[in-house]
């Protein structure tokens, strides 16, 4: 809208009644319960405004009165509350091993968490799609079971997807050119909810960013140690997703780029083929047959023999750790943020990773200090993309795009 | 304000007044002339709201009456229009061998731009300090003498600089630890309005957002060829900082981290070892004296002999130029911006650097099609980071940090 100048564009302005419902609703998420003159106190709206405001709220049932306040000088004043009971947003993801579906309520609390093994990951993409669809119908019929609307519908992928839904190459899932919103779409019979799909990293590191052990972070990286690693990156607290929505390619930076090691992509030295998951199980574990529908039981083994001080698992991990600093020294270099959580399977094996791979990042940062960089275990478990899906429908209500009363 | 429970920060509504403010600023800025009617239509605002931040807007000299519409259909409206005649907006750059100082009025018309060659970089900041503030204090004294008040000043430095203003690392200056913002505003005298220091890079990208030739962009990246090579990234309309402000470090990405050959920064084969100034210098000029503060004659005489055909210079910059498109490959899987604007010494090289540049991206990008990015010449000259200091002044008036009345 004001791009003619050249001047920066911030759609955010763009519809200022949405934008100040969406400040009432977030005061609300935050302080409540408060009355209208609290929030016109705190927002500096004026009174009829916020009346105005909190009565769409309310006929949207995403704030309802709780009764008036007694304990305060002059008149008593009707308290407000987020009203989470009538909504459900719900998160999907698909993996190389596993599905999950999350759904959570206005107020962020988890009405469902389910997690289906699988091993359908076999390049044609009829059978996942219908095993999604199957467990988006279940996880639909269940929260609309209980009198709730579905807000929206997010879809985690491990894989570049484009802004329209169309998962241009999901390696791991031998995916090319999928449409796969289009597909949904059609099986979930055109529901008048938002249905998005995204990267599966992007999804998480939004649950992160409201969850995690350092919620409300604003420069924060999520990396999905799963068969490849995946970046979602928030950037002074938004989602940085890229012209075309390909961001956060980690798993593909060059930290050995002559010479290193050949990558799934052709190419040698990506930080896949050195600290992924396939390499790690490669060197602490050199009998086994790496296949990413096997990483779960590997990772239990690495983890269990490096607890009993295993020389050569912990030396396994070191290296990882160590390829995987020199990645996390890329991203401080160019973005520079304030956390680097390891999600997915790198979780569990965080402590052992962690040391390396901080003592690489300091080596290789520009800035002293790694740029104040610091690599964290992630809080989340593996459904922290399908979380992130969910998230990300209530993201989108806090941002103003509220649901039709 | 709303990270109690780990939302996103938005700290761009809090000041709902501001916000409102600047909304009307902006319009008029890509509209005017135009009436509080059609702003209030436009915007979604009320139109008392519209007439009490118009008042506003015209007390504080920002927007004036430009008289009567007559050629309408109803009453004729007061028409507006912003007023630049009151204000100017400055920046400043000291680099290794020149500094700049541009202005600029408050619709981003030329005030002054002003360059001169210095060889100061000598590692004691105090001389280097000295020149730029007789530079500010001249450029102060135009504008004053023209009746403008002074918005903000900007000033570039080719570093690391914190959110404070104290450059942390200069490596071209010699600079560890500067503390600029305070020697300046020591200086000129503790002023009343906004000095700020930031990086060059950073800088040079408002610019280029602002009036380059590819303005308007949202996700942009500058690259500033100099003795190192700095990159200023936007992303979503917004400039990436990271957390401390240390992002953009894109000529220490390691392109042949085993092996390469030796950067100014104690590391291997960083980008500025084999895609900066100095390794393009050595490369196609090898019997010169590669000096940064001899940068720009050796450039000269590159372009000569590139446009004359000789083999070697053009191979030189082929090199060149496929080290640069491995270096931005990582910009593309990690941000994937939309233009890669080359810029400082690059720019007058570009024709001869771009296509081995796109050649190396488009191997080396996951996504395909290079994710979209495409690299091009800036339209901006080596006033890019003063242009950009007074544009990031005009941006905080844009956002809503207003002067006072």
């Amino acid at each position: 809208m004001f791009t003619k100048d050249g001047g920066p564009q911030r759609s955010d302005f763009a519809d200022v009644r949405a934008t100040n419902l969406a400040v009432v609703l977030r005061h609300l998420r935050v302080n409540a319960p408060c009355s209208r003159a609290d929030i016109a106190g705190a927002t500096g709206l004026n009174k009829a405004t916020v009346s105005s405001l909190v009565t769409d709220l309310i006929e949207r049932r995403l704030v309802r009165e709780v009764g008036m306040t007694e304990n305060r000088i002059g008149r008593p004043a009707m308290m407000l509350v987020l009203d989470g009971s009538p909504y459900a947003a719900i998160g999907l993801e698909v993996n190389s091993d596993y599905l999950t579906a999350v759904a959570l309520d206005l107020g962020g609390e988890r009405l469902l968490s389910w997690r289906r093994g699988w091993t359908g990951a076999s390049g044609a993409p009829g059978p996942a799609i219908a095993s999604l669809v199957a467990l988006a119908k279940r996880a639909i019929a269940k929260v609309t079971g209980e009198q709730r609307r579905v807000l929206g519908l997010t879809v985690a992928v491990p894989g570049l997807v484009d802004p329209d839904g169309v998962v241009e190459l999901a390696a791991n899932l031998g995916w090319r050119q999928v449409d796969l919103r289009k597909s949904l779409l059609g099986a979930l019979g055109d529901p008048a909810y938002p249905l998005l799909v995204e990267n599966d990293a992007n999804l998480a590191v939004l649950a992160e960013q409201r969850f995690g052990g350092h919620a409300g972070t604003a420069d924060l990286v999520y990396l999905a140690g799963g068969a490849g690693i995946g970046a979602g990156i928030i950037s002074d607290g938004r989602l940085l997703r890229g012209s075309r929505g390909f961001a956060g390619e980690f798993g593909h930076l060059p930290i050995a780029p002559s010479g290193g090691p050949l990558c799934d992509c052709g190419r040698h030295g990506c930080t896949d083929a050195l600290a992924g998951l396939g390499a790690l199980i490669r060197r602490a574990l050199p009998e086994a047959a790496v296949s990413p529908a096997e990483f779960g039981p590997h990772v239990d083994e690495i983890h269990r023999l490096a607890k009993a001080g295993d020389p050569a698992v912990l030396a396994a991990l070191a290296t990882t750790g160590r390829h995987l600093g020199h990645g996390i020294s890329i991203l401080t270099n160019l973005i520079n943020p304030e956390y680097v959580a390891l999600g997915g399977y790198f979780t569990v094996l965080a402590p052992w990773l962690i040391p390396d791979a901080e003592r690489e990042l300091l080596a290789r940062s520009v800035a002293g200090d790694a740029g104040g960089t610091r690599i964290v275990a992630s809080a989340l478990d593996s459904s922290a993309a399908a979380a992130g899906g969910a998230t990300h429908v209530l993201d989108a209500i806090d941002a103003g795009a509220l649901p039709t009363p």
